[in-house]
Order: structure tokens, then C-alpha cells, then sequence
């Protein structure tokens, strides 16, 4: 049975040499002069000691977890945990190592010409994502391999080995949201923090080195938008795959192991055609977003060839989920289903966050009358472009429930989530650009080199507005495959409890699904609001300790004084730190509670929570990308330009879209996933 | 069985004689000098002129719709749309015609002291409270009366009786809708055109006679907060009472008459309570937010005597809800909790949204860092604004079905808006103070009664805040007993058809469900995002037409010349109309896309729009009102005062407010009981 498993495995392992030669490619190319050197130093210091104290705190926190999973359930679910917890936090540390390597390499190839300086800063980003990929796939198949054979002849092998899975995917789900608020509160209060005294206040440009706050700025690029996000999406990946072994255990039969196989093989594959998008996105040489876009267009169309091989050649006789016999076709259409929503959601959110477009033009021209028109105009578009996502995820949960049920769900989000190593190549190419500029102007590279850099910033901006789409839109659908295997698995637990079968319904007129509806829609809202205020808190510290140092040396400004950047890193760790502890905190203690108030409570608050998390998630993450290309767009001289009015209430809008998009948005992704993973995990628990 | 109903009928016309009694004791009052009643005129004439423009649109759509009411259903069902569309219509009107009479005494009476004001704009809202509420009591239980004598003898009368109610839900329902959407967009439209241009363009004060766009903003004050704010109270009051009757048919049984009766027996005898409350206010002088407070816990308290009184009358022996027997107690008990649920909403949103208390004076500190701070801080108010209503709510619902089933929680939201008298006396309080401000300052009375009017109208905000609060706590309610009576509806329906029971469930497992969900859960989104819109798009008309007034006539500015008021006025009337229809005619669409998708698809939107509506509104409505509170209390000298940093990025918030509490947010109200109440009436149309 394990034969698809061990391909994947092996194909794994390609991308990891692929990953592997990319690096030494890197870190060979020249990572300039002196000062340089200095700055990315200084960057690379900052950001492995705040993720060292990330991990600290997470440890401890996961210690405590570990116990307790270990006491309410048992040893093999609790080592799968600590698998989980540690491939999340190794998968932070992957995404920042190479971030702050490129990130220099990316502005000194920026002194030659566009393209190398693109690929550079792709190939950065392409590390991260095979990875990341990488180890997710290796990570559950080798736990969920090892375990089967340690329980070999055990009858109940595969259940064991299934729900210590459960475990891997509560450990990397709980360090992921993690990563993701500490990483996001990070980087949005010292980009926030240093843009209200720098830019409005003493008028200094973008990472100008007379602000103090500049290193925190440039830190938290890559803690937040490249640790975070490694550790995010190594999170969505590894849970789709469990996801979806766990639903095909529980609801398919007479595919033989094909059904527990086959999303193994789907990832596996998809590291084929991912390796071919970065290969096409590297030797065809072309305009910066064509070039993105067209890798993972040809990613896409190598997967869905692959993919059609696989399905053909794993259910020759189909398979039967439920009472329903499935042929393969339908298999592979679930699979076709996950590929058409990446690239639907791409579309629509690059229509809703790209400045060629009206939405993000109707802020821009919003701003003409002043702050407030902006933000009303920004919230509203956030709003409008809830519409589109949310119908296509409805049409792809209609057509795969038809198809294959339950599991033909899950395997269109596992199809979706293949894409993740191409996909997150676009997603850190932004951040290691945005950095490259910052480190150009700090280092007096000359203008042309930051011209570069900013060109392919703003690419990379559009880029992280559409991916984001695609994790949430990748969550939202994830954690409706979790809901289901809640529900199955809650079914197995009671049958297996009473002898009987249970009569277990989770209808609407019973008003404790609708309580638990109610109070799982509260966790979104009151998640956003507590990271919200906790970028609030921490920009505030950073301004108070800019203005302490330009008071106490004003020879800051003049440039005769060098700013204690070291400060402001300090106190932007700390307040993330502190910060993130209540808000990641808060899905446990609202599945606890509702856990003791039934199953039905339980079961309505997973689905109120994916239910509002999907909207706060999609309008959030969108109103923050339109907002910020607004500003861009008036910056290349519309509505009066740099500097205009229009321009300053653009920039009110940026930096209230920045914690909508790089804080509370995103964070709800991990988090509408640990409720779900932390009901499965609990069922024995509370329902004895 | 019908004398409860008839002691109903009286008490209703006892709460209308007294209403007559303070009409004239309003215009019996002093309307001021020539200068007063001029401007008065002008607002009077602006208002009427809007909303007879506003019917007539609205009464082409209401034809439209009574004309589809009839074919697919009946005619009795259609003649109910045509009284509830009047009804509605008319309430508005009442609460229009004693605000424009009410504005001008009160603003002649603060000449006189702060209490004759108070007086004076506190039974204007009296006014339209008690007719509101005679109204809403008279035209339910008048057709249902008339409509069981036409059908006397008819084994199916009360049915037919109860289906024809339906109709006027239906009716009342989406004449509010367009009435708060239109009143709303035209109220904030002219408001933020005014503000934008006057106060931050031209540096005017409120209220400046120079400002071409004040009358046009004293005229929203008038069609939005008291037309609209009628309009759909009336609405809220006749579909709660509808709802209970259905309820009370559809699901109990053993207790004869007694729970078609006893809603309309709760809201008779509150008329009694909140005419002592009424009185409370009048003749217990003592300090305004005292006063007000003071009459709804009055009221409160008798209403709850009385229930006590009225329960045990007329459930001697109980009655069967479902297959369960409920005490008279337990009735009680149900009814309490609206009462409770009332004052604790009341609590809840008065302590997010006054100046006394952290969440506007956190927001007024992040004033201090600027406008993004500020809008950041708003919008993680209303988030954790959430928490509480959400629970409060959800412990009602708990409590009342565990006492009486669903018939329990209709008894509770029946119990909590028959305080709608006294509560909408506090509401329309507000806009008649502040349009009393704003004729004082126009007619050029001394500063000291500007200052009174100012009092007042800080006041009459948090008393509009906190109403808001409980509209849509009430409105979330209804709307579950809605869902409630469309699912016992359905069953009914299916089992008269196939002559079986049906077996009818809305299964959170079942993916159409979800669907449905999703598509619901979109509607509250959208509308908010349309009349957002509209709001921005209507004020940024009025910007231009005030510049180009100022343009063509410097003289304006230095008050040599006057300005044309009219044009304004035309310019908001014709975009509030325009705009209103799209936002409308949404729940129509989507009810009916969601109708053909099957009946599980349509529950599931029902329950979807609850769920997101609740939380859009009472976020939007809490973090307009701590907006607004937070600039009130810059202004009263804290962080700098009026005019400094602080102050002007607390200017921005109360913009983006604006159209949060007094637009999208509050129409979200009669939007998610539109949904329900249309998906009642169309199931025999979809499901044959």
C-alpha cells in the first residue's frame, strides 16, 4: 500500500535537492559592499533573536500542550503533536534563513539589471516553498509510515497511526497561529510605528537609516511575512493532507488503500510541475508579473496532466464513499475542481487588489476628498470583494460533494494546496524585495538600484494580495473537510462507545447549534480585535521610544548621530511577544467551553467560526491590498501625486490596511483550522 | 378568544389619546421668532419633499410586489402587504411631522431653561413612540380580527387569518427597508458633504447658515433618524408580534387561544408601562441621562408586574409547546428575559459607546497618533463590542427554549419590543435636539441656548447608540423566531402536500446547507457595502454642487450672499433615491437564488444572514456610536481639545462613522427579517 506513499516521499526529496542547489546558487552570487554587509547583519540578528524568543515562548506554551494531549489522550497523538509543533517552527526558520539572505544578494543584483535581481529574490522564495512543501509531505507521510509499522499487526494500525496525524496537525495548526499573530503584530507595528513618526512626523522617506525604527521595520519583513508565513502555509499543508487521510479513512470504502494514497501522490506530483513552473519562471525571460503568473499557470496545467494519470491508475475501480460508488473520473474532477479555484481566486482577488482595476482606483480617487472617504471607500471595497470567493468555494463545495461527497472536497483542497510550492514563491518573492530596497537606500546604493527594487515591490505587493486570497480561500475550504471529519469521526467515537448507531444530527432548529453558531462567529471578530490592538499598542511603543531618541540626540536627523536601532527592535519583540499570548490562546478556550456545552454547541461554533472567519478574512486581507496599492497608484502621479492630499489620506488608508492584511487577516486562516483540529482531537474527551 | 385582543385594541387607543394630548401640547408651545420659523419651514419642506418623494418610489416597487404577492399567493395575503406597506409608510410620516414641529420649540424653549427643552424634544419622541406602537398594535390585531370575521365559519381561519399576517410582515418589512436605507443615505450623505466641504474645506462651524448643504443636513436628520428610525420600528413591533402569533400556531397546542393572544396582550400592557415611564419623565425633574434612563426602568419594571399578572390569567393550566407542557411561570420567566435582555443590551451598548467609559477614551488616545490610529482603534472596538450582545443574546435563546421552546423565545422578543414606545422616545429624542441646535444657531440665538441644545444633543447620542443596540439584538432575535416559524411552516406545508410527515433536516453536514449558509452570510456584506457606497457617493454630489456655489458666489462665504439650500436638498433627495434601490431589492434576489437551489439551501441562507448580520451590525453600530463619542469628548478639551491633532483625526473617525451607525449598520435590522419573512411566504411557491 505504501508504494504511492514512498513516491511521494521520493519526490519530496527531489525538491529538497532542487531547494538545496538553490541555496548554494544564492549565497554564491555577491552579497555586496561593506555597509551592506552591516545592514543585513544587523537585519539577520534582529530576526533570529526575535524568532529564538518566538520559539521560547512557544515551547513553552507547546510543553504544556504536549502534556496535555498526552494526559487526555494519548503517547502516539502527543508525539504527533511535537512533530507537528517542531516542523512549524523549523518551517519559520527555513522561510526567514534564506529571506535575509537574498534579501541582500537581491539588491546587489539589482545593480545589474531587472531579471537577476528577480531571480534571485523568486528563487528565494522558491527555497521557501519547497521546503516547506518538502517537509510537509515528508513530515506526515514518514510519521504516518513509522507509526504503521510500529503497529504492525495491530488491527487497529491505521486508526492509531490516523489520529496521532490529528496530533501532527494540532501542533503545527497551534504554533502556526503563533508564528502568524507574533510574526504579523511584528512586522505592522514597527512598519506602522515607523511610518507615523518617520514619514508624517520628521517627513523622512521609507526606510530612511535616520529612523530608528528602520531595522525593526526591516526585521519584521521577515519574521512576519516570511517566518509567519512559512510556518502558515506549512500548517494548511500538512492539515489538507491529514484532512483528507482522515476523511477518506472514515468515509470511503472498496478503493483499498487507494483513498488514504492518493492526496499523498497528488502533493507528490505536484512537486514535479512546481519544479517546472520555477524552471519556466527562471529561463523564460519576460515582464516580472508575466513571468509569476506564468509559472504557476504552467504548474497548474503539469499537475492537472499528472493528476489524471494518478486518479486513473489508483482507482481503476473507482471507489465508494458512503453508500455511493465514485468512479475515477469524478476523483479527477474534485482534483480539477482545486486547480480551477487557485486560479479563480487569484483572478478575482488581483481584480480587487491590483492597481489596473477599479476597486482599487475608487479608493484612490476616494482619497481626492479627504481620510475618511478613503477608508469608507476601502471598507466597502473589502466588503464587495467578499461576493466572488465565497460563490466560488460554494459552486467548488456543490460540485465535489455531487461528484465524491465529503472526500471529493477534500481532495480538491488538497489539489488546491499542491500548489503551495510555486504559490509561496510568489508570496515571499515580496518581502525579500521589499527588503532589498530598504537595505539599497540604507546602504546609499544609487537611485537606479531602488528604481529596480521598488518596481518588482510593487509586483511582489500584488502578488502577496493574491496569495493571501488563495490561503484563505485554501483555510476556509480546509476547514470545512475538518468539520466533516469532526462529524465522522464523532459518529465512529459514539457507535464505537454505545454499540449503536448514533442518531447524531447538527440541524438548525436546535437552538444549541445556533448558540454554538453564534459563539463560534464571536471568535473572528474578537481575534482580529485583539491583534488589531495589539499592533495598536506595540506601533504606539515604537512611536514613543523614536521620539525619546530624536529628543535626546537630535543629532539623529542631521545624521551625525547614529539612532539605537537595537531599541526599538528590543521593544517590537517584547510587545509581539506579550501580545500574541490572548488572542492565539482564545480557540482553546472557546472549544472548551463550548465542548462543555454539547456536541451540537461544539459542532454550530466550527461552523460559525469558518462561517464569519471566511468573511473577516477575505475583506480584511482585500480592503488591506486594495489600500495599499491606492497609495501606489496616487504615488506613480495620479490625483495629484507624492505628497497631495489625496496622497496623505491614501496613506491613512496603507497603514490601516496594514494590520487588516498582515495581522488579523491572515492569522484567521490558522485559526478557524485549530478549532476545528482541537474539536476532533477532544471528541473522546468530552463525549465519554 | 378575542378579548385579550380587544383589551389590546383599547389600550392602544389610550396610548394614541395620549399621544394627541402632547401633539398639541408640542404646538401649542412657541415656535420662536419670524427667523426660526423660517428655517424651520425650510427643513419641514425639504422632509416632506423628500418623503413624498420616497413613497412613490417606493409605492411603484410595493405594486410591483403586491401585484407578485397576489398571483403567487392570495389575495388576503397581498391585501396584508398593502396595510403593512402603509403602515409602514405612515409611521414614517408620523415620526417626520411632530420632529420638524418638535425641532423649533425645543430650540425656543432652551431659551427658557434645559428642562422645558428636555421636555419639549423628549415627547416629540414620546409622540412617535406611542403612535408608532398604536399603529404597529392596531393594524396586527385589527386584520387579524377582520380578517378571522370575514372567514367566520372557515375551518381554516385562523391559518388564513395568520397567512394574510404574513403578508403585512412582508409589507412593513420592506417599506423599512427602504425607508432606512433611503433616510439613512440621504441623512449621512448631506451630513459628510456638509462636514467635508464646511468644516474641513472652508472651516465653517456645524450648522453655519453659509454652508449651502445645512439645511439639507438638518432635513436628514429629519427623513433618516426620525422617519427612517419609525419606519422601521414599526416594522421590528408588528413582524415580532406576527412571528409570536405564528409561532404560537404552528408549535403549541392546550392552551386554546391563550398564545395567539398573549403577544398581543404583552405589548397592550406595555402601552400602560410606557406611558408612566412616560410621565416619570415628565414630572420627575432631574438631570437628562437620569430622567430618560430613570422612565425605561419604570417602565420596565411595571411591564414585568403586569406580565406576571397577564400570564397567570391566561395560562391557568399552561400549555403544550411541541410535545412538552410549559407552566404559566415559565412564560414569565420567557418574558422577563426580553426585559432583561433589554436593559442589558442597553448596559452593554452605553458602555461602549459613552464617553465615560475605556473603549471611547481608548480611541480618543489613538486620536493622538493620527487618523490611522484612530480608524484602527474604532474598528477593534466595534469587533469586541461583539462579545457581549452575542452572549447575552445567546443565553436568552438558551434559557427561553429550555422554559417554552420556541414559542419562548417569541414571547421574549415580543416582551422586548414592547418597550418600543418608551425606547423610541429616547431615540427620537436626539435628532430633535440636534436639529434644534441647529435652527438656534442659524437664527442667530444666543451662544447659551446653542450650549443647552449642545447638552442635550451629547445626550440624545449615547441614547441613539444604545438604542441602536437594541434594535438589532431585537432584530437578531425576530429573526431566529422567523427561521423558527419558516422551518414549522415548511413542515407544515410538506405535510399537507404529501400527506406524510416530512422529514425535514437542516443538517450542518448536508453541503447545500453550508452553501446556503455562505450565500447568506454574503447578503449582510453586500448590503453594507452598496449603501456605503451610496453614502460616499451622494456626499462627494454635495461637495461639488457647495464648491461650485462658493465658486460662483464668493459673497456666500461672507454672508452677503445666500445660498441656494434647495439645490442641495434636490441633489441628496434624487441620489438617495437612486441609490437606495440596489441595496433594496438584494435579500429579493438572493432569497429567490436561494429558493430555487431547494429548501435546505434556503434555510441555510436564513440562518447564514442572521449569523453575519448580527455581527456586521452591532459592529458597525458600536463603532460609529464610540466614533462619534470619541470626537464629543476631544471636544469637550481632553487630548488637546478642538481643533488639534487629535481632534482632527477624531473628525475622520466620526465621517467613517457616520455611515457605520446611521446607514448600513441599522438597516442590516429589516434586511435580515426581509429574508425571513420572504422565504415564509414563498414556500408554497418554490416547493410544490
Amino acid at each position: 500500500m505504501s508504494q504511492g506513499i514512498v513516491l511521494s516521499i521520493g519526490l519530496a526529496v527531489v525538491g529538497l535537492v532542487v531547494a538545496v542547489v538553490l541555496i548554494r546558487q544564492i549565497l554564491a552570487a555577491s552579497a555586496g559592499n561593506e555597509r551592506m554587509h552591516e545592514i543585513a547583519k544587523a537585519v539577520q540578528e534582529g530576526a533570529n533573536a526575535y524568532l529564538n524568543k518566538q520559539m521560547t515562548a512557544v515551547l513553552a506554551i507547546a510543553a504544556l500542550m504536549f502534556a496535555a494531549v498526552w494526559w487526555l489522550r494519548n503517547g502516539a497523538t502527543a508525539a504527533g503533536f511535537v512533530v507537528g509543533a517542531l516542523c512549524s517552527l523549523l518551517a519559520g526558520y527555513i522561510g526567514m534563513f534564506i529571506a535575509v539572505r537574498a534579501n541582500v544578494r537581491t539588491a546587489q543584483a539589482a545593480s545589474v539589471g531587472s531579471h537577476p535581481a528577480l531571480r534571485i529574490a523568486f528563487n528565494g522564495g522558491a527555497v521557501t516553498g519547497l521546503l516547506v512543501v518538502a517537509l510537509g509531505l515528508m513530515s506526515v507521510a514518514g510519521f504516518y509510515l513509522i507509526s504503521l509499522k510500529l503497529n504492525a499487526g495491530n488491527p487497529n494500525a491505521v486508526k492509531i497511526a490516523i489520529d496521532s496525524l490529528v496530533g501532527l496537525a494540532l501542533g503545527s495548526s497551534l504554533v502556526s497561529v503563533f508564528a502568524r499573530l507574533g510574526g504579523g503584530i511584528y512586522t505592522k507595528a514597527a512598519d506602522v510605528g515607523a511610518d507615523l513618526v518617520g514619514k508624517i512626523e520628521q517627513n523622512l522617506n521609507e526606510d530612511d537609516p535616520r529612523n530608528p525604527a528602520t531595522i525593526a521595520d526591516n526585521v519584521g519583513d521577515n519574521v512576519g511575512d516570511c517566518a509567519g508565513m512559512a510556518a502558515d502555509v506549512f500548517e494548511t499543508y500538512a492539515v489538507s493532507l491529514i484532512g483528507a487521510v482522515l476523511v477518506g479513512f472514515l468515509t470511503t470504502s472498496g478503493g483499498g488503500d487507494g483513498p488514504l494514497v492518493f492526496p499523498f501522490v497528488l502533493c507528490g506530483l505536484s512537486i514535479i510541475s512546481s519544479l517546472i513552473g520555477i524552471g519556466f519562471v527562471n529561463f523564460v525571460k519576460q515582464e516580472a508579473t508575466k513571468a509569476l503568473v506564468g509559472g504557476v499557470a504552467v504548474s497548474g496545467v503539469i499537475s492537472a496532466l499528472l493528476f489524471k494519470w494518478a486518479t486513473a491508475e489508483l482507482f481503476p475501480q473507482g471507489l465508494k464513499v458512503g453508500e455511493r460508488l465514485v468512479t475515477s473520473d469524478s476523483l479527477f474532477y474534485c482534483a480539477l475542481v482545486g486547480l480551477v479555484l487557485t486560479f479563480l481566486v487569484v483572478w478575482i482577488t488581483n481584480y480587487f487588489t491590483s492597481t489596473h482595476h477599479h476597486p482599487v482606483r475608487r479608493i484612490a480617487k476616494a482619497s481626492e476628498t479627504g481620510h475618511a472617504t478613503n477608508i469608507i471607500a476601502g471598507i466597502s471595497v473589502g466588503h464587495h470583494a467578499t461576493l466572488l470567493p465565497v460563490l466560488a468555494i460554494s459552486a467548488s463545495i456543490w460540485c465535489c460533494y455531487d461528484w465524491a461527497g465529503l472526500y471529493g472536497i477534500a481532495i480538491a483542497v488538497v489539489s488546491m494546496l499542491s500548489l503551495s510550492g510555486i504559490i509561496i514563491s510568489l508570496d515571499a518573492f515580496g518581502p525579500i524585495t521589499d527588503n532589498a530596497g530598504g537595505i539599497a537606500v540604507m546602504s546609499g546604493l544609487p537611485e537606479e538600484v531602488r528604481r529596480i527594487t521598488d518596481e518588482l515591490d510593487a509586483v511582489g505587493n500584488t502578488m502577496k494580495a493574491v496569495t493571501k486570497g488563495y490561503a484563505i480561500a485554501s483555510a476556509g475550504l480546509a476547514a470545512m473537510v475538518l468539520f466533516g471529519s469532526y462529524v465522522e469521526d464523532l459518529k465512529a467515537h459514539l457507535h464505537h462507545l454505545t454499540g449503536e448507531i448514533p442518531n447524531l444530527a447538527f440541524d438548525l432548529t436546535n437552538p444549541h447549534i445556533i448558540i454554538g453558531m453564534f459563539i463560534g462567529g464571536l471568535l473572528p471578530y474578537l481575534f482580529t480585535a485583539f491583534s488589531m490592538d495589539a499592533v495598536g499598542n506595540a506601533a504606539g511603543a515604537v512611536v514613543r521610544e523614536v521620539r525619546r531618541q530624536i529628543l535626546a540626540k537630535p543629532g539623529i536627523l542631521t545624521g551625525q548621530d547614529v539612532p539605537d536601532y537595537g531599541e526599538c527592535v528590543g521593544i517590537v519583540t517584547k510587545a509581539a511577544l506579550r501580545q500574541m499570548v490572548v488572542p492565539a490562546l482564545l480557540p482553546l478556550v472557546f472549544v472548551i467551553a463550548a465542548g462543555f456545552m454539547g456536541k451540537e454547541a461544539l459542532g454550530g461554533l466550527l461552523i460559525g467560526t469558518i462561517v464569519t472567519g471566511l468573511f473577516v478574512g477575505i475583506a480584511m486581507t482585500s480592503a488591506g491590498g486594495a489600500w495599499d496599492n491606492a497609495k501606489k497608484y496616487i504615488e506613480e502621479g495620479n490625483h495629484g501625486g507624492k505628497g497631495s492630499f489625496a496622497h496623505q489620506a491614501a496613506v491613512t488608508g496603507d497603514t490601516v490596511g496594514d494590520p487588516y492584511k498582515d495581522t488579523a487577516g491572515p492569522a484567521v486562516n490558522p485559526m478557524i483550522k485549530v478549532v476545528n483540529i482541537l474539536a476532533i482531537l477532544m471528541i473522546p474527551v468530552f463525549f465519554k
